[in-house]
Formats: C-alpha cells, sequence, structure tokens
C-alpha cells in the first residue's frame, strides 16, 4: 500500500512522499524502513526524530521529523486502524460442525459457526453472526445475543445472559459458582449460587477470567467493560461501564465499581466496597473501602495515590533518617 | 409460598402475617415486596427498619421490625436453605453420552451422568452418582469417590485421588506438573512430579484454580476444604480441614496450611512455611514465615494484624511526622 | 533397586552398605527404612542425623552420617535423577485417535500420539514425536516443533509458533489477544492483536497461564524460560532464557525480562519496563521500572531487597518508635 493510499483511508493528513510503499506497522524502536509507526504521547517526540520507520502517526500539530507523517486527531486510534489494513485474522466460515451437540431446544441465530465438539445446553439461545470455536460449552437455559464470539474452552454456565458483540478468550468462564459457604458445626455449608451473570454489550472477558454467578440476584458486567487475563469478579459484584479490569485484578463479592474506571493489574478490591466512576488504582493496590469518584489510588491499604508516593519516599528513607534522629 | 410455611420448612419462629405470598429472596438492599431477605450480623440492624421485603430472617432475640421476621438461631445458614426452595440449580439424569471416550479398563459408579465428549483415562475409578460435564478429561489411574461432581472443562491429571463429595468448578486443574527444576549449565532440567494431588471429601475447587501435583510424596487437601478461583496450591504442599483459600490465593511449594484457616483474596505465602489452625491473613498479605495458630495476620511481609494496622496509620503520615519533626 | 545400584545409576560414590533395599524417595522429614533423601543444603545438616532414610544424597564433603550417604557433587540434580528411577508418568503410544478433527492442510510428524477430540487447524505443522492429550486445540498456522507435549485443554492460537520440546500444561492458553484498546467517544476499540507468542525450544507453561499475541511485532518466551500456573505476560513481551517466572506473576504488556531472571510468585511488572538478566524479584514486588542486571528486589513499590529490608523493620517499630520521639 501506498503511503498516500494509507493516509487516505485513515482520513490523515500527509506531510511527506506519498509513493513510498508501506508493508505494515511497528514500534518506534523497531520499526524499519517500509514501516508506518505512532506516537501518541509527545513525551516520545525525540524517538520520532531517530526511528527508521517511513512515517509515523502523529498528532496535527507535531513537529516536523525526517520521517513522514500522518497527522491525525487520535493518533492511536489511527494505529488500531492501521493494524486492520495490514492484518487479517482467521475467518470463519458459517457452519455447524457435524461434532457439535446442540441440544433439540436450543435456538441458533444465522450464519453462525459453531466448531467442532462445541456443546450447546437445553434451551439455550445464541444469536445470528456467532462464532463458537471448538470445545466451548454454552449450559443449559443461556441466551447470548448478536455477533457472539467465544474463543476454545470458554464456558457459559446456566441461566447467563450475553449482550451483542461480546467477546470470550479461551478458557474464560462466566457463571460459575460464587464462592459461599454458610459455617456449620459440620463444616462448610454450600450456599447454592441461584443468580447468573450478565454481561451487556460490547463486553470481553479474556483468558482464563473467571466472572461468578451470584447466590442471589445477580453479578453484572456493564456495556463496554473490557476485563483481562486471569481476573476474578466474585458473586453479586456489578463493573461498570467502559470499566477495564486488567489482568489479574480479584473483586470479592458484592463489590460495586462505577463506570469508565481503571484497575490495573493485581488490584484487590475487598466486598461491598464500592468504587466510584472515573477511579483508578494503580498496579497492586489494595482497596478496603470505598473509594470516591474520580479518584486515583495506590498502596496496600489503598490510599490518595500522592499521599501513597509521599509515603513510599519517606519509607524508603527510613532507616536513615531514624539514624539521623537519634544521632540528632 | 406462604410466608408461613417457609418459616416451616426453615423451623423459624414467625413474628407477623404468615399468609404473604413469598416470592423469593433478595438482599436487604434490593428485596421488594414478596421477597425475604436476612440479617446476620446486628451492624445491618438499621438496614432491617428500611428494606421494603416483606419478611426478614434474623438471630431470636432481634428487635422487632415492621417487615415480618423469621427468628432463628444461624440465619445466615437459614438463607442458605431459603435460596434452595427457590431456585434449582438445572439436573442432570443418568447416563453417558454416547461421545464419552472412556477406557475399557476404567470403572464407571451407578446413575453417574457423563456428559459429551468426556474423556476417561485407563483405570480410573469413578464412584456413585457422579456428574461429569462436558469436556472434563480424568487421566489414567484417577479415583474419585461418590458424588463426584466436576464442571465443564475441569481436568484430574494421572494418579490424583479425590474423596467423596468433591466438586471441581470449570478449568479446575488436578494434578497438573508442580513448578520443579534443576539448574544445570544447560539450563533448568525438569524434574519428573511423581506425587499426586489428593482431594479429600468435601472438597471443593473453583474455577480455574490449579492444584499441583508433587516432586515426591504428595499435595494434599483435607475434608471440607474450599479453594476459590485461580488459586494456586504448590506442590507438596497440604491444607486443613475447613481451610478457606480465597481467590487469586498462592501457596508455593510444601506449604503446610492447618485447618480452620482463611487466607482472604491474593494472599501470597512462601515456599516450606507452617500456617498454624484457625490463622487468619486478611487481603493479599504475603507470608513468608510460619505463623502461629489462632493469629491474624496483615501486610507484606505479614505481621500480627493489629501491628500493621498502628504501622500503617503512621506510614500514611510519615511525610507529615517528618516535616514536624524537623520543624520540633 | 539396592542402593550400590542407585549409586552405580547416578554415578556417585556410596559410603555405606551397598546391598540395602531402596524403594523409593522422599524429602528428609517424611522418609522412612528403604528410601532415600537428599539435602541440598548444608543448613540442614542436622536432620541427615535424625532421618529415618536409609540413605541421603550429599555434596562429596559433607559430614558423615549414621544413615549411608551417595556423594555426588550435584545432590539436587541427583534426586531428580533418582525419582526417575522409581516413578514412570504414563506413556503414551503413537496414534492418532478417531475422534481428533485434524484439517486436512495441517501436517503431523512421526509418531505423534494425538488424544480424543483433538482439534488441529488449517495449515498447522506440529512436529515428530508430538503427544497432545484430550482437547487440546491447536488454531490454524501454528508451528510446533519436535518433542511437542500438550496437556488437556491446552490452547494455541493462530500462527503462533512454538520450538523443540515445549510443554504446555493444563489449560494454558498461548496467544490469545492481549489486552489493547483505543478510546474512543463511544468506548473502548479493540485493537486487532496481529503479532504471534513465540515459544522457544525447552519452554514450559503450566497450568492456566496466559501468554497474550501481541498488537504488532511478537511475545517472545526464550528458550529454557518456565512459566508457572496462573501467570500473565501481556502482549509484546519477551521473557529471557531460563527465565522463571513463578506463580501468579504478572507482566503488562512490553515488559522485557532478560535471562535467568528469576519472578517470584505474585510479583507484578509494570508495562514497557526491562528486567536486567540475573535480577531476582521476592514473592509479591510491584516492579514500575527498570531492574539493573543482578539486582534482587523486593517491596511495592520494588527497592533494593536489603533497603527495603531495613525499611520494613523501621516500618514495624514505627508506632513505638513515634511513641518515643514524642517522649523524648
Amino acid at each position: 500500500m501506498k503511503l498516500s493510499e494509507l493516509a487516505a483511508a485513515l482520513g490523515a493528513t500527509l506531510h511527506g512522499d506519498g509513493e513510498v510503499e508501506i508493508t505494515g506497522i511497528a514500534g518506534i524502536e523497531h520499526a524499519v524502513a517500509g514501516q508506518v509507526t505512532f506516537v501518541s504521547n509527545k513525551k516520545y517526540t525525540s524517538l520520532a526524530r531517530t526511528t527508521r520507520a517511513s512515517a509515523i502517526l502523529v498528532e496535527p500539530d507535531f513537529p516536523e521529523t525526517s520521517a513522514a507523517t500522518l497527522r491525525i486527531a487520535d493518533p492511536y486510534l489511527a494505529y488500531a486502524r492501521t493494524i486492520e489494513l495490514f492484518y487479517q485474522p482467521p475467518a470463519y466460515a458459517p457452519g455447524i460442525h457435524p461434532t457439535a451437540v446442540i441440544a433439540d431446544s436450543a435456538t441458533i441465530g444465522e450464519r453462525a459457526h459453531i466448531g467442532p465438539y462445541v456443546v450447546i445446553g437445553e434451551k439455550a439461545v445464541i444469536g445470528d453472526d456467532a462464532i463458537l470455536h471448538p470445545h466451548v460449552v454454552i449450559y443449559p437455559n443461556v441466551v447470548a445475543g448478536k455477533h457472539f464470539t467465544a474463543h476454545a474452552h470458554a464456558v457459559v454456565r446456566e441461566h447467563c445472559r450475553l449482550g451483542d458483540n461480546v467477546i470470550l478468550q479461551n478458557g474464560a468462564v462466566v457463571g460459575a459458582d460464587g464462592f459461599g459457604f454458610a459455617r456449620t458445626p459440620e463444616g462448610w455449608y454450600k450456599i447454592v449460587q441461584s443468580g447468573p451473570a450478565i454481561l451487556e454489550d460490547e463486553v470481553e472477558i479474556q483468558a482464563n477470567a473467571c466472572i461468578d454467578r451470584a447466590s442471589i440476584g445477580e453479578t453484572r458486567i456493564r456495556r463496554g467493560a473490557k476485563v483481562d487475563n486471569l481476573v476474578q469478579v466474585g458473586h453479586g459484584s456489578t463493573v461498570g461501564e467502559n470499566t477495564l479490569l486488567c489482568a489479574q485484578v480479584g473483586l470479592a463479592g458484592s463489590t460495586d465499581v462505577g463506570k469508565n474506571v481503571i484497575l490495573a493489574g493485581q488490584v484487590g478490591v475487598a466486598g461491598h466496597c464500592t468504587i466510584g466512576d472515573g477511579a483508578i488504582a494503580t498496579a497492586q493496590s489494595g482497596i478496603p473501602n470505598d473509594v470516591a469518584p474520580g479518584k486515583t489510588v495506590s498502596g496496600y491499604p489503598a490510599v490518595d495515590n500522592r499521599q501513597w508516593l509521599r509515603s513510599v519516599a519517606v519509607f524508603n528513607r527510613l532507616p536513615d533518617l531514624i539514624k539521623g534522629l537519634r544521632r540528632g
């Protein structure tokens, strides 16, 4: 693809030679001649001067560089769209593999691709344009919307409901039993987990993550939320719209996470907490209490991020400080 | 079901109108008319005054409320039993699906439900009343007791032994190789993991949790212990009776956890440690050493919980304290 | 096996009665008469005096004990080899199970064991002597080398490449989509993950661990690296030769971990960090920045291990120190 064609496809303004042939996209430090790269953050301006890429996706007011530039309001989104121009994931044609075991009472939408050894239980409903990879298991009474993609070994348990455009990566488990037990003199009594997990439209659950069903009521992941690998969402929790739960985050039971929240990797949130809209928790934070909307927290137990940074700075000098005080 | 019938079914004392029709159970803040709810902790007494539920499960000496009350010694257990009155999980009739691949030398007990694409290896023994969901894989020489339930994609590896009433949620892996390697000049030499993982009666392993087999000897989860999603139990570890390992807990190798222990979410325990009976570790604690029986620990590295809380309180004021000391 | 035969098989020097019959190997505290045990660390010398084992694998200059000794340069490696003399994992004969679904365009090497319900996609290539357990799913265009072992429910996604002698434990996911989204006014725009995950020779990925594919470029696990259960390797990361990632470690995206590194359990590393060759991070460390080669770090945020130990010691005395200062 010529650089001028790429500019046109993206709606970007080209500064430089449009005749250069572009063969792919790469990171700014790895890119070579013939590739396009991107700078979505001005602090990488210096790398833009030294990259071997033939062109750089940048914001409109980015300084001129020796490489050609494609100027566009959102270079990161343009980067995402450029990938699609150079790479197509495998396509899966409509059709139901003869080895799929589909209950007579189940309903499969139009144009579905149902792979080998998929199992779909009684009264399950799968919307149009589904792609179910090999070994996906849909338990009875599941309802899934349109454009449902489930990768190999994903599972959706009984009565769970999925909106449109839901994606499950490999090994994701939606609606397994919550961790609920009542103490008795004879040991723990298992509490039947009666409530479904519900994934609204545009939700993606990544590999081996677990969204538990609820003891009572429901567990709900709201529209557009994204859940990374190996995340634990405990029973009865709610995750708000467009919220990101990064890898290995854990929500205990009945946790209420607002919209546009970002919980970075390995963050843990205690049960019955409320995380306000737009809050951010930096990696590994341990959150024992409610977090106000818009707040950034860090640490264990988590506190205001700036306060934590100050305390950590002192913590790291504690031995010297103590010595100094004693001498003083 | 009339409220009076619910009271009778639970063995509870009814204060209020027994003729009210009860249609389900819900949390105290979400319950509506026609539903029963519960208060198992007196600090929620105030919510009992404002709930819209038609009836509340409470302890015998709970104050009167405007809603009817069902008085019983253990309201939380009554809550668990009430769920069962209003919700039945799907039932799975006895029978072996024609697609199950069962070795000739394997033995399956009476009344088993063996779902599609289950694979059972040579000489495996499965007790009576098993329910094996689709895609469960039982490796050779596994022995499982009565009432074994394994959800889709659960795996039990060679030679592992399971007691009665064991439950594996989806994707649980019992007996995969421990992380054992000997250093050599050419790289890491893999140590064959010869010892089985053993789950005693009433053990439940939840979704995508991993109970490794042992290098030598065994890994053992004792009677009634419950292991939550995404937990790691390292090779050669022991988990005591009725102990709870909450989500994402990690035990390194040869860890010995006593009985009635609770390790809250994301706790880590170093190898070769002993955690005494009845100990508790709060969420995210990192335990590098033995913990005495009955002790509650917190922090990283974990120390006595009250000591940790005091230190954390000071930590959070460190910048101000240092400033004050300098001024002083 | 007689003890003298064991000594000969290992190439060890025997001190003691070679006629004793040895029936197995056990840990030094659990071993009984007829078993061999090992001491790979001199601080356990005292246990060597009290063990009931009939023989002990020790270094050449180890003190004499009442038990017989087998003296050898690397007793831990000898321990590993001894296990192999007393325990054989199940063997799997060459052959392709009739239920395996293998694309016509796929290539399977000589002597492969392909278990029930394995699915192998279009144009995939599997090397000689592979053992694919039941329910393994190989997506299209995967290339795997010789002696590839994949346990039940392991998955390798499209275009990923595996070297020789790669082992995947149960539920391991290689090449699922990375967690990449571009923010737009309408919500998160999914970034196609175009780059494969690549596992070089001798790599082992343990149960339910996730090695994401890359947005662009590749994710690479270098020769001899070992990845424990439930580890997350984010998209575009690199893990160096012979590096160990212990259970539940998480690497965010574009993390570059050097060779011979050890990240202990539950360590987290932020995106775009470089961990130098030979570095060690103790359990639960949270690493926000680059780590120099050879350095040992601890804490959250991670700092030099010795500095951290000193700060922790003060942290644990903070309440008393503050009281003392006030009194002073």
